[in-house]
């Protein structure tokens, strides 16, 4: 399947219900393996790609090796991949512009592009974020092809002030993301079912929610009109644990049942890579 | 602590009891978790590194991502790291010690070298690879750094031929490795005490074990004699099902409990590296 036939198939996927599942995948192999299990489209994700490469998150990674893994993933499997940028890899408008064009031409058919920021945390500045996301939306439809723009609001993700004004901000923001273009709309952080209700209610586009911890299962969501649901970091936090305890069972019991017990074979997991 | 420290510590280690317990990291994110829970020494695994990449086993990932990997990983950690070179990554004695100074000029301390393929699949001839081995340990003598040379054999993992030809050939060439000049012997895929018990007694140098299913106890590996014991890719092939359940989960009840109910916390996450 081409790049533009993989896009289409993305935008189609947002058109549910059923709801979209969105693995976010840290490495070739993870986003291999979500594949082989049936998820139909994978996301990069920001703190699982640096976590990886030994880098905290938040655009502590050097561009190259963003990039790389980026692209290892989205050349890992057949589905679609939408590769989250964060705040979009930049300072300026034409630094993150450029950032798109590198992950279109990797080959990924969907961005992530946030607005929120570590230094503070705060929200970066409304008009400024609208304005990226017009570029964006600009340089997407002159490529030619119909990737899609995921635009993430963080005023529940960094918590400053209180709840009303968490719920009003992210409202607000993601209703002039979506005039100036997105497709989709995405507010992590929120998993009571009335506040995720008002947002799809409030909300005038398809609404992106993350699986945090008190989430509601899938079908609730597809029930409370979530459009897309994605798994951040978590998988990836779950496998880092996993890591410790064999380490914690090496190292105490001496034994091995951690990584024994539950593994992919080896020549099944050469397999999954071609050979 | 510098290189040379570095590598002075990791010989040590090899003088136990008590065994050494080398974990295999696939990259930064498990090597840095593994030494924050106590790990004393880093291995890389071909295995892990090639998956995490999206290549199967065995010298098919490219030169360049492979070196980077492996510089990923020794950066992660403070603590030794011995690096998996396959079969040394080139068809000539040449090209496997230029392999050899690469790994020491990013800040390995000890290389593993095997001697099987799979191509056939095979041993190498013999001659050759103890050619290769004195090559190996004529480079690092020359670099001033006193690099762990852990000389693999690969007679029971490949499984030709009957079992007392794999023991027979396995301990002629552990000898012949040693006498090249390697610091540590690597037998993987022998599991049976009995099997252990005469390896120990008649490799003349100490032997490395890996931790595949039906492997004793890390204590009974120690008292028959066993030097080294390291767990190759069964934490990354774990971390890989771990991945595989948390689709099937996601996709067949829509819940979350593989990746909620153990995870790092992200915020404990980004502490790990620095943040």
């Amino acid at each position: 399947m081409d790049q533009i036939a993989r896009a289409n198939a993305f935008q189609q996927l947002h058109l549910g219900p059923p709801i979209l599942v969105i693995a976010n995948a840290w490495d070739a192999a993870s986003a291999r393996v979500f594949e082989h299990a049936g998820i139909r489209a994978v996301g990069t994700g920001s703190a699982g790609i640096a976590f990886s490469h030994g880098f905290p998150d938040n655009e502590r990674i050097p561009r190259d090796v963003f990039l790389a893994a980026t692209r290892e993933i989205v050349q890992a499997v057949g589905v679609p991949v939408t590769a989250d940028i964060l705040g979009g890899l930049g300072n300026t408008i034409e630094a993150v512009v450029a950032t798109v064009k590198d992950v279109i031409a990797i080959g990924a058919v969907g961005i992530n592009v946030e607005d929120g920021t570590d230094d503070g945390p705060r929200l970066l500045d409304l008009a400024q974020q609208v304005e990226k996301i017009r570029a964006i939306r600009d340089a997407v439809q002159a490529c030619g092809v119909p990737i899609v723009v995921n635009a993430r609001t963080d005023s529940f993700w960094l918590k400053r002030g209180d709840r009303n004004v968490w719920l009003r901000t992210s409202i607000e923001r993601a209703n002039r993301y979506r005039e100036a273009g997105a497709d989709c709309l995405f507010v992590p952080s929120v998993t009571d079912r009335e506040t995720i209700g008002t947002l799809v209610a409030e909300i005038d586009g398809p609404l992106n929610i993350l699986a945090t911890p008190g989430c509601p299962p899938i079908a609730e969501l597809q029930q409370l009109g979530v459009r897309r649901v994605s798994v951040g970091s978590g998988p990836m936090r779950a496998a880092m644990m996993l890591t410790r305890r064999i380490a914690e069972e090496l190292l105490q019991s001496g034994t091995y049942t951690r990584f024994h017990d539950d593994a992919i074979p080896y020549a099944e997991a050469n397999r999954l890579f071609g050979d």
